[in-house]
């Protein structure tokens, strides 16, 4: 029997216990972890610097560096983040339906913890407290695998919480840390279909195209995100120039972040030049023809409608109507999130209806799909699939289904 | 392009505009179908007994032809399904979830349709008809892929399902079926992740595990169902007699029938013989040895335990105490149905909390499990998974969700 099936075994047996824990032990439990992050902050900063040293000397880019780096603030964002989730209602042993049928039987669709869940994850050491702390708080045990930049930090991360689970009354193996940087480990841990009830991969296009591809155990689709902003004909361009610049550059490697800008015809001579005006210099901007018509910018090619640049660059098409945008989204979009700039309320409806993504928006960046954001404390990643969960993954997305039924004795005719 | 993608674009196309088609037009569409069907009952029956007349002479179980077999019954049975449905409450663009941030931004959880599903079926052309008609009340294009034995009556039944639709304002293409036997065309369907939204395998063990180990589409395991029935110290011994009966014998080809029946031991002496006379000479029993101090039956050995008969087979354990209940269906189970007989409250609650299935009964059959019987019209399948959905797959199991954020101008800072 392998390490890792060893490890599964705790988790499910631990699962068992935590599955039937009461709100107030989960949420003492979260308690004294968030005061051992506090307690163990120097050795996990300690800890971070050898990643960080480590990957500079692999070469790796800046900005990834900056995804990597912990310090102070980020860990106490960390303990926030848990503070929130101790807040936040359990979403286990809930129901929004109970019936009861004909025959007198009373049916309850009850929540109910999953049991064990996988992350495999990529760089940012966050993701080690944030996944741990919404398993918990949802009665699952959660499995993580780290990638190897980051083993240090995810190695003192996870000792102070179980430095912290150890004052509290639920058993240290709710966490479980793959603790073994060769990727067969992942392989295996993809087949685990007794032991592991869910996979969350969260990171770069390849890693989740891997888990998708050789996962047996059922998997949540997170990433990907060619998002679009549309600037109607009736927008305020004050609102419209403060958006598109929020959505495409307060954090342009991110999946929420803006690539590409339609711009109405009607409003292209107004919104165009602004545009240029507040991206110029910053931003390398990528115009369709009629876009150069009007502003002197680099040719938009057909692949630059596919891209997620993940960096200062963006993709500007005029487009005729609101008609002509959606199809624009529809085709080139990975439904992840897509906002409108308008005052037209009948367009406002049309768009949030017919645009197919996890998160449409009007009057607002894109920036915000996020669980912080929307209050969740944290998430497990953003699902760009259908099923299960879209959007920022947080506690209610963490649940599964019992249908309870109560009965007299009933029997089927 | 092969057939299938162009299929697929069709159903895609098709999808949008179902995806936002009102309840009314959506209930009128079922309403023409329902109707067709009827109208097409000779032409339907008379397809069926090609099928059937080929399945016979190639050798089928009699079991096997009758789930196959339609009738004027069965076909009326449909078209109460549709009948259902069309009084359910429409699933999309519902919201439980409306909040709004400190920003002022507001989010609605929106359900929303998936867009296009699709399911590979064995044997029961029923399930022809009952996932179309719950695809289409929940806004989802259906592309349908049957078995080669029941190709005949599948054809008939797509066929007046078009004919319906042609009275209707919604397109024909809401529905697709795969008329090609080749299994080489369920394994493209697997990998179709850009045009099919999700895949539900319903059939046998064989089928599901294919499916579930070479799609990358996002599945929903359905299936295998190793259900207990526990006779509590505190039962109802006449309840507990009915309802082993009933979740035993009154069909046992199928997934929420009884496999094992685990029996207190402070009531095995009344309750056993009591079993043996009801089940004797018409169910095979395989007990332990405390079973067989009681009454004279077969030796069940560990690998009973594991069995799904689907036959007139059971096993029967008795076990010390509810604990013991409990971990045996935790190691033997499937997590399908299960179900306890007992007249005292905390043990009853303590079933319903800690067995992990997608139905728990108290004192009733286990037969329930079912989409019909639930009151959801009919069902796609029994989900054995945890994400996404478990138990019936109806209505609400076919939406997901878009968070629709409507600001004024609000960008991350």
């Amino acid at each position: 029997m392998s390490n890792l099936i060893l490890q599964c075994k705790r988790l499910k047996d631990a699962a068992k216990l935590l599955g039937i824990a009461d709100t107030k032990k989960k949420n003492k439990a979260l308690y004294y972890v968030a005061k051992q992050l506090r307690a163990s902050r120097d050795i996990i900063i300690a800890e971070n610097e050898k990643d960080v040293r480590n990957a500079r000397e692999a070469g790796m880019k800046e900005s990834l560096i900056d995804r990597l780096r912990l310090d102070e603030n980020r860990i106490e964002d960390m303990i926030e983040g848990i503070e929130t989730i101790i807040d936040l209602r359990d979403p286990i042993w809930n129901s929004n339906r109970v019936w009861t049928l004909e025959n007198g039987l009373t049916i309850s669709k009850m929540t109910v913890p999953m049991g064990v869940i996988g992350i495999i994850y990529e760089s940012r050491p966050n993701v080690t407290i944030d996944a741990f702390a919404l398993a918990l708080k949802s009665g699952n045990c959660i499995l993580l695998r780290g990638s190897s930049t980051s083993i240090h930090s995810n190695r003192a991360l996870v000792n102070a919480v179980k430095e912290g689970l150890k004052a509290s009354r639920l058993p240290e193996d709710v966490i479980g840390f793959i603790d073994d940087v060769d990727r067969s480990v992942v392989m295996e841990m993809l087949t685990l279909n007794e032991y592991i009830d869910l996979i969350i991969p969260r990171g770069g296009n390849e890693l989740i195209q891997f888990v998708i591809k050789n996962a047996t155990v059922p998997t949540i689709e997170t990433g990907v995100g060619n998002c679009h902003v549309y600037i109607d004909e009736s927008a305020n361009l004050e609102k419209a120039i403060k958006i598109a610049e929020n959505a495409k550059m307060q954090r342009p490697g991110v999946c929420n972040a803006c690539e590409t800008i339609l711009v109405n015809e009607k409003v292209a001579r107004d919104f165009l030049p602004l545009l240029y005006q507040s991206f110029d210099g910053k931003v390398e901007m990528r115009g369709c023809e009629k876009t150069r018509k009007v502003i002197p910018v680099n040719r938009a090619g057909e692949e630059d409608w596919f891209e997620e640049y993940l960096d200062y660059t963006v993709a500007i098409k005029v487009v005729e109507d609101i008609k002509e945008a959606i199809e624009h989204i529809d085709k080139y979009g990975t439904k992840h999130s897509e906002a409108i700039v308008t005052e037209q309320l009948e367009h406002a409806n049309l768009f949030l209806r017919q645009v197919d993504a996890a998160a449409v928006y009007v009057n607002a960046s894109t920036r915000f799909t996020d669980g912080g954001q929307f209050g969740f404390g944290a998430e497990m990643g953003i699902s760009t699939q259908k099923i299960h969960a879209r959007g920022p993954i947080g506690l209610e997305e963490l649940v599964t289904v019992k249908y309870t039924i109560v009965g007299n004795g009933q029997i089927r005719e």
